[in-house]
C-alpha cells in the first residue's frame, strides 16, 4: 500500500484537519468569489485549488470522507475528467442540488462556510435544508481553503480607466441620480453593490482585475443622499487622470466593507441587497446592527441591461469588425483544412483559436478576447465549455466536425458567437439531422415576434421544439445577456428552462444559441447575438447583431421549410453586404461563393 | 338631484358604515369562499352581492368613495358591463394588482379582511405592500358583507355519495396511507385540507353543494397517525350507506375548525398548509398556538393530478359519449341555422345551449353540465366567459360566427371542449386569418413532444406563436387541468404565461385551448382535452381525449403547412371511427361529408 498521498488527497486531508479544529462535519467550497461573478482572480480559484475542476460554475461540499462536486450540464463531462480520484462524487447541480445532499447529512450536522462567498439565497436554502434535521450553517472566517493554500496568489490590482460618455451614453452622476430616485420610491436608506460589472457601469470605469472581463473588483455603497463609498484597492486608481464624475465619492479599502456596513446601519435602516449575487456577510452585518435587508435584484443590474443608444451603436459597430474576423476565419478554415490534413500537418484547435484572435487583432478597436475560445474538434465539441490544451490540442480534420465559440472585447462593445463546421462533405446522417434541427431551433427564435411582458423562460421551448420533435435536447440555456464592454454573460435576462422573471425589453442584448451534443462524438451549436427591438405594432423581436457565415454543407434541405431556406439566403446576402469592402479578396471570394451556393440551396 | 340611492350605492353606503365602525379605511371582498374554489354557494357570492360582477375570479377593494374591482383578462369586458356605476373602477388584476393599489393608500392605512377568505400568500403580499407606508391588514370576524346582507341564503347541505373503487382506482385508506408517508418524510404533524375537491378525492366521495361540481364543502385534518377529522355538516351524510373506508374518521361541525386547530396545535407542531388555497385563519390559529405552518402545495393536489389507470379509462369512455353529443350538435347546427334564420325564427344561444345539454342527457352515464355553457353568437364570443341571458339570448345567424364552450360531468369523468363555428361561407378575411392562426396554435401543442421536467409555462409560447406572428394574442391561459368527476378547472398543472412550477407528468389531464378575441366583433377558441403520455424514447406528449368535429370552412389552406392539413384529416377520420355506430344517421351522414371535405381540403 502506497502511503504517499496524491495532491488532492493531501489537500483534502489538510482541509479535514481544519474542519476537525472548527468542529464542523462538512465545509462548503463554492466556485464564487466575494463578487459572485463568472471570472475570478487566481487567488479566488479555491474550488479549482481543492478539486482541480476549472469550470466557471459549481461548488463542492467537503465531508471527512469525500468531496461532492456539484456542476451543471455544461460541465459534467469535464468534471468527471478533472476529478477522477475516487474521493470525488460528481453530481448534477439542478437534478440533485446541494440542499438535497445537506438534508441527508446526519442529524445535527454542522456545516461550515465563508460568509463572503455565499449569497443570501443559498444561505437561506442551505440553512432550511439543514434545519429539517437539527443541523445548521456555521460561518467561519477566514476561509479554510485559504488556510491550507500555501502558495496562494496575491489579489489583483488591475488599473482602472474611465469610459467616456460618448461610449456609455450617460454620465455617472446621472446614473447615481436615477438610483437615488429608486431609493426614494422604495423607502430605502442605502444599497450595497458587490457586483463589479454593476460598479463599473455605475461609475463609468473599466478595469483589468480578471481575464477577459474589464471589471474592477470592488464593493460600492450608495445612499439616498447620493453619497458613494467605493471599496477599492487605491493602487488600482494609480495615475487615473480623473475620478468618476460623482459628487460625493469616498474611497475605502475593500477589507473594511463589513465593518463599514455595521457602522453605517442604524436600527430600522432599510438596506437594498441582491439576494442572489451578494455575500451573505453583508446581510448578517446589517441585521446584526438592527437594520433590515430588502432583498431585491440590484437596480443597477436591471437598469444596465437596457442599453443606451450609444451603447447599442457601439455594439453594432464592433459586431461588423467581429464579422470580418469570422468571415476571414471561415474562409481560411474551409480553404486549408483539406490540404493541411492531407500533408499530415493538420490545423490544430489551438492554431484555429490563435487564428481567430489574430484576425480580431487586425480589427480597429479590438482589445482582447471576451472569454477563452472554445475551439473544439470532433468529440471535444461535446464538452460545452471545452478549453483546448496548448500542448495536446486536437487536429481539425477533413470531413470531421469542428466547433468554435469565440468573442472579443472591443472599445465599443462585446461580441460572442458560435459556428459549427464540417470541413468537406458530411455524410453522417445523425450529424446532419442534428445540425439541421439546431439550425431550425436557431431560426425559430431569430424570427420570433413576441408581446411585451414576455420573459426568457416563456420562449425557450419555441427554440427547442425542432430538437424535441426528434427526441433531442441540450442541457444548457438558450441565451444570455451580454455586457457593453463588460461581462460576456450578463444578468438578468436569460432564455432558458429556468424561471427568469425579467421582461425582455427593447435595448436588451441577448444571445440565441441552441445546440446538440453527443458525448464522445461531436457537439453542434449556432449562436448569434441580438438586440431586442420593438415593431410598429408594439410586438418585440430579436434584431441580429452577428455577421458570421453559417455552414450550409450539413443542412438537409428536404426537412427544411421554404421560410427557413429563404431566411438563410437573406442572412448570407446581408453578411456580404454589411462586410463588403472590409474583407480581404480571399474572404470576399469565399463569401461570394457562399452566397451563390446558399441561393442554389434555397431554390432547391 | 335624485337622493334615492341605487342598490349598489346603498350597499356601498351600508358597508362604509360598517367600515367606519371598525375604524378601517378599506375592506377586501374576494370572490373566494373559505375553500378558495371556483364554484361558490349562493351564500358565499359576496363579491356579486356587493358589485353585481358574477365572474368566477376577482376581488374588490372598497374604500369610502369607490369600489375597485380587480379581474383578469377573461372578465374585463363583462366587469365593465356589470359594474357600470361610476362608483366602480375596473382594474386588470395582473397588470395592476391589488397590492399595488394597497401600496398607494394613504400612510398608515388600516385594511379590513375576513381571515377565512384570504389565503396566506395573499395575506403576505398585501401585508407587505401596506407595511411600506405604515399600514396594515386588520382581521375582522364575522364578515362585513354578511353583516349588510339582509336576505343572505343558507349554506348548502348537498348529499354525499361514495365513489366506488372501480371508478377511483384506489381506496381511501390507501390514499391516507400514502399521505401519512409524506408526513413522515417531511417531518409534519398534520395537514389542514380546505379544498373540497381534494377532500372528495381523498375520501372517495362526491357531493352536491355547488353547481356543476360534485364537491363536498368541508374541511379535513389528517395527522401522521392516520387520524382523520372531517369538518362537514352532518346533514350532508344523511342516509349514506357506508362512510369512507378510513380507519379513524371523526366528524365535526365545519364551524369548529379554527378552534379545533388551536387546540390540536402544540408548541413546535409542524402543520402543512397550502399557502395559495387555504384560509389564512388556519395559519393564524396554528401560529397563535405556538406551532409552525409549513407552506407547501397540498400533497393531495399534486397526487390527485396524476390520474389512476381506472380514472383515465373512465375519462376516455365518457369522452366518447361526449363526442357523440358534440357531433350530433354540430350536424344539427350546420343543418338548421340557414333555414331558421331565413324563416325569421333563428336558433338562439340558449336554444343551442339547451340542445347540447339534451344531447348529452341522451348519453349513458351523463349527470349534469360541468360548467355553465358559453354559447356565444357573434360579438358575444369576445367575452371569454360569457353566459347567455335566458330572456335576451342572441340569435345564431347565417354567415356569422358562433362559439360553444361546454362540458359534462359523467359517472366516469369530466369533459370540457370548445368549438368555433361559422355557419355558411365566411368571407371576412380577418376572421378567417385569426381562425386559421388559432387552429395552428392548437395544432402546435397537440403535436408537441417534450422532455420530462417540462412545465406548463415552458410550452405556452409554442402555442401562441402562430398568433404572435400576426401580432395577435389571447389574454387567458392556454390549458388547465381537469378533475375526474370533479372540478373542470383543477390545479396544479396549467399551461400559461404565468410561472407554474409543476412538472407535466404522464397521467395528468390538461386542456389545450388557444383563442383570439375582437371586442364587439367575435371570439374564436378551439379546445380539446388531453392526457399526458410517455413515448418509448422517454419524451412526453398530449394524447387527445376529445372527439368533436372542427369547422374547416373558415380555414385558409394557403397559409397552412401540409403537416397541419394532414393532422386535421387524420383527426376527422379518428372522430368518425371512434364514434361510429353511436351516431344517429343524420349525424353519421354529416360526419361522412366532413371527412370527405377535409380530405379534399388536405389534398389542396
Amino acid at each position: 500500500m502506497n502511503d504517499r498521498l496524491t495532491p488532492v488527497r493531501s489537500r483534502h486531508a489538510a482541509l479535514v484537519q481544519q474542519m476537525v479544529e472548527h468542529q464542523i462535519d462538512a465545509y462548503l467550497v463554492p466556485r464564487f468569489d466575494a463578487h459572485q461573478g463568472e471570472y475570478t482572480a487566481p487567488c479566488d480559484e479555491r474550488l479549482a485549488h481543492l478539486t482541480g475542476f476549472t469550470g466557471s460554475a459549481g461548488m463542492a461540499i467537503v465531508t471527512k470522507d469525500k468531496i461532492v462536486v456539484f456542476v451543471d450540464g455544461r460541465y459534467t463531462v469535464q468534471a468527471r475528467r478533472q476529478c477522477a480520484d475516487p474521493v470525488f462524487a460528481i453530481t448534477h447541480i439542478t437534478e440533485a442540488p446541494p440542499e438535497q445532499f445537506l438534508a441527508q447529512l446526519p442529524n445535527g450536522a454542522q456545516v461550515g462556510f465563508d460568509p463572503m462567498l455565499i449569497p443570501p439565497s443559498w444561505h437561506h436554502r442551505f440553512s432550511r435544508a439543514l434545519r429539517k434535521h437539527g443541523g445548521q450553517l456555521v460561518a467561519i472566517t477566514p476561509n479554510l481553503i485559504d488556510a491550507i493554500w500555501t502558495d496562494r496568489p496575491e489579489a489583483p490590482v488591475g488599473k482602472v480607466l474611465p469610459m467616456q460618455v460618448a461610449q456609455s451614453g450617460e454620465t455617472s452622476a446621472a446614473k447615481i441620480e436615477r438610483l437615488k430616485r429608486h431609493f426614494m420610491s422604495e423607502g430605502l436608506d442605502f444599497s450595497v453593490e458587490t457586483q463589479p460589472d454593476n460598479i463599473a457601469w455605475l461609475l463609468n470605469v473599466r478595469g483589468s482585475d480578471v481575464l477577459y472581463n474589464p471589471i474592477v473588483q470592488s464593493f460600492l455603497v450608495c445612499d439616498r443622499g447620493g453619497r458613494v463609498d467605493w471599496f477599492v484597492d487605491r493602487r488600482k486608481l494609480g495615475n487615473m487622470d480623473e475620478l468618476p464624475d460623482v459628487d460625493q465619492l469616498n474611497i475605502h479599502a475593500p477589507e473594511s466593507l463589513i465593518s463599514f456596513i455595521a457602522k453605517r446601519t442604524h436600527a430600522g435602516s432599510q438596506v437594498a441587497l441582491d439576494p442572489d449575487f451578494s455575500p451573505v456577510a453583508v446581510q448578517l452585518a446589517v441585521e446584526g446592527a438592527g437594520g433590515s435587508v430588502v432583498p431585491e435584484r440590484s437596480w443597477t443590474t436591471l437598469t444596465k441591461a437596457k442599453k443606451t443608444d450609444a451603447e447599442l451603436e457601439g455594439m453594432k459597430n464592433c459586431h461588423v469588425r467581429d464579422g470580418v474576423a469570422w468571415t476571414e476565419f471561415s474562409a481560411w478554415l474551409h480553404e486549408n483544412v483539406e490540404s493541411r490534413d492531407a500533408t499530415n500537418a493538420p490545423i490544430t484547435e489551438i492554431e484555429a483559436e490563435d487564428r481567430i484572435l489574430s484576425l480580431r487583432q487586425q480589427q480597429p478597436g479590438f482589445l482582447y478576447e471576451s472569454f477563452r475560445s472554445i475551439s473544439a474538434a470532433g468529440s471535444n465539441g461535446a464538452m460545452c465549455h471545452y478549453a483546448s490544451d496548448r500542448d495536446a490540442s486536437a487536429p481539425i480534420t477533413w470531413h470531421a466536425p469542428y466547433l468554435l465559440d469565440s468573442g472579443g472585447q472591443y472599445e465599443t462593445g462585446t461580441t460572442d458567437a458560435t459556428r459549427s463546421f464540417v470541413l468537406g462533405a458530411q455524410s453522417d446522417v445523425a450529424y446532419r439531422t442534428a445540425y439541421t434541427a439546431v439550425f431550425k431551433a436557431f431560426h425559430a427564435l431569430m424570427t420570433l415576434r413576441f408581446p411585451k411582458g414576455t420573459q426568457g423562460h416563456h420562449i425557450d421551448a419555441v427554440c427547442r421544439r425542432p430538437l424535441w420533435d426528434l427526441g433531442m435536447d441540450y442541457d444548457h440555456g438558450t441565451g444570455h445577456g451580454v455586457g457593453h464592454l463588460l461581462s460576456v454573460h450578463e444578468h438578468p435576462q436569460r432564455i432558458g428552462k429556468q424561471h427568469n422573471p425579467v421582461d425582455l425589453v427593447p435595448g436588451m442584448i441577448i444571445t440565441i444559441e441552441p445546440g446538440h451534443y453527443v458525448e464522445g462524438r461531436y457537439g453542434i451549436r449556432i449562436e448569434n447575438q441580438c438586440a431586442i427591438v420593438e415593431d410598429d405594432d408594439g410586438f418585440l423581436r430579436f434584431e441580429n447583431l452577428t455577421w458570421a457565415p453559417i455552414d450550409i454543407g450539413p443542412l438537409i434541405g428536404e426537412v427544411m421549410s421554404t421560410e427557413q431556406k429563404l431566411w438563410l439566403k437573406q442572412y448570407h446576402h446581408d453578411v456580404q453586404a454589411i462586410l463588403s469592402g472590409a474583407l480581404t479578396e480571399r474572404a470576399a471570394g469565399f463569401m461570394a461563393r457562399l452566397v451563390e451556393s446558399t441561393e442554389t440551396f434555397a431554390a432547391s
